[in-house]
């Protein structure tokens, strides 16, 4: 019982990273609408903050699928 | 069962990170459109941010990995 | 029972950093984008605010391990 509330909260985490990757993404293409000319600075920029705002997701996902399969 | 539940809230650590990544992503993509030229420097700035914001994510997983593999 | 609990929840101290430190980032970022030739003390000042909110990521890490190894 313990161990399934424990990987529904342990997956949660990804919330955070939802939010924060939306609103990079939101902000990055107002950014691009601005300067066109700089849309590839923009988008190494984007994708270098989504990657390490993704990894906090990846981390509450692999600590879920340990409890699950470690009990 | 509480080891389970402790990781879970452990590794929740990391939201705070998933949204403070995003938001310095987002500024920084706003940042460049307004000067392409400085575009060096404010990569810098996001990668410097972003890995010690990243850094309080790890240490919510390492706790959960400890938690996890200690009992 | 009660440590595992108790290691999640001293850790969890780091949510705040993280978002503290991303919107540290992102003022940090756009201010460098108004005066680049200021970027040298912009970065000097991010990097001061943000090893002293690393550090209260720190504490709470330090009770967490504290927590753990001293049962």
């Amino acid at each position: 019982m313990g161990i399934a509330i424990g990987a529904g909260i342990a997956v949660l985490t990804g919330l955070g990273a939802g939010v924060g990757i939306g609103l990079a993404t939101a902000k990055s293409s107002e950014a691009i609408a601005r300067q066109p000319e700089a849309a590839g600075q923009i988008s190494k920029n984007l994708i270098l903050g989504c990657a390490l705002a993704e990894a906090t997701a990846i981390y509450g996902f692999l600590i879920a699928i340990l409890l699950i399969f470690m009990s």
